[in-house]
């Protein structure tokens, strides 16, 4: 999907939620354990019940992996579901892979390819070689991790360099600049606090923000929009949890409706603030 | 495995000699193609022709996880294979995971207990518990990202810290031991220079490296020894390409024991000369 494709998108649907299908086996409702593949009724039902609310979704693919060879197959049906449900939906693997270049180009191919998603999550510890083979596709997308939303974040993100004071989240921004650009990154920024998106959008005014970590409460959500919005939206807010395990009766797919809905028309009454 | 078991497996192969499995289906000898499983196939004949001159083995996740389910079944195969062969071979998922903590813990469910290998690479961005849920394992290993071998390394893994002067690969191996411990961490360490093995010894005297990318001609090999050996011996020393695909008609396997042979002789002395 091309970077027009998604603001039309955005515009489209009033929204920039991403669902993050994070379908841990042992979380999903009880009743859906007396099916075949219960991962994929469990995501096919949640899609079904939100397609219309969000842009994209996320499946996190340890969720799938810890199943080994059964897990893959729930992780391929779910990315054909969504390719045919909906050819606008965008898909992101959340991978966080990286690795030096023969290696990256097999994670490209796996997830690029193979599963045909849209967007990859890449760690950027090992470099340019590690990142560039997945910018060789068209229309498909490098999600950057430069800050993180766990604790952890705070071990090596904030470390200043000497030569120029930019910590190390930013010297990814920057960084990186010189590999890709705004048609073919983006990147996952975990912050709420204003300062932190300001310094973001300093460095990257005009790519998309991938934004997890997000609560339901939506306070976070007008913070992130008031500092990191730009005139294409440029953010993509996940929400996981807080959507998909909201309730886990017979329901679960209503429920998690209703959570999306409230997510959306906060969104568009955020976008309508803002003139988009 | 405990790091006493590591060392004895040492001493007794006379070699800290590590085989890469990055067994790429378009890389390995045509007539295998016929057989059910290829990639197992050639990985078992590489097992048998090699099990007694190596301490470990390294699949890289990458080269299986682009052949979706089927791929998985050939990595399953694999492991089972490796330790139903030979219990004292130190196992290495080489899969550079890393995400915030409940997901971390699915990926050490994956790598740990599912598919049972005893080590994984872990990427270090995302800080302290990315990491921490691999090392609640008795006996299993968190292989951490330090100074890889790659020409992005150069990109983050040298910024200097302004408040002490650390490099970024040096802050990994200091901040990280506050989680783990010699018995439980070891460090990829991708150098081959003096200098940088010898600052890498300061930080982590007691850790085993290991330590990717050597040459076939072993001068590197020498410097890695010569700057890197401790008390333990400390350092396993991967080899992939350069063993497993020195051949690819039918005598592949025998080919990939001449050469590994040849790896094991050069430790063998060069673990003499150290007394070790």
């Amino acid at each position: 999907m091309n970077k027009n494709s998604l603001i039309n998108n955005i515009k489209e649907k009033k929204s920039f939620l991403c669902i993050g299908l994070d379908s841990d086996i042992n979380k999903i409702p009880k009743h859906l354990h007396v099916k075949g593949d219960p991962v994929f009724e469990f995501n096919k039902a949640i899609i079904d019940a939100t397609h219309d609310l969000a842009i994209a979704y996320k499946p996190n693919i340890a969720f799938y992996e810890s199943r080994g060879s059964e897990g893959w197959n729930s992780l391929r049906k779910t990315i054909e579901y969504l390719k045919q449900y909906d050819k606008e939906i965008f898909t992101i693997a959340d991978a966080k892979r990286g690795d030096i270049g023969n290696t990256s180009r097999q994670y490209a191919k796996t997830f690029l390819e193979y599963l045909n998603f849209d967007a990859i999550t890449v760690a950027p510890y090992m470099g340019e070689d590690s990142i560039t083979p997945f910018l060789e596709y068209e229309d498909k997308w490098v999600i950057l991790l430069a800050l993180t939303s766990n604790k952890g974040a705070l071990d090596f993100q904030m470390i200043s360099d000497r030569d120029d004071d930019l910590r190390l989240f930013e010297k990814v921004l920057t960084i990186s600049q010189k590999w890709g650009n705004p048609e073919n990154m983006m990147y996952v920024v975990g912050a709420t606090q204003a300062e932190m998106l300001q310094t973001v959008r300093k460095h990257v005014p005009d790519h998309f923000l991938l934004v997890p970590g997000i609560g339901a409460q939506g306070g976070d959500l007008k913070e992130v929009v008031k500092n990191g919005i730009n005139s294409d939206c440029g953010l993509i807010v996940n929400s996981s949890r807080d959507i998909i395990f909201a309730d886990n009766t017979e329901l679960f797919a209503e429920t998690a409706r209703e959570k999306a809905r409230k997510m959306q028309a906060l969104m568009e009454s955020l976008l309508l603030e803002n003139n988009f």
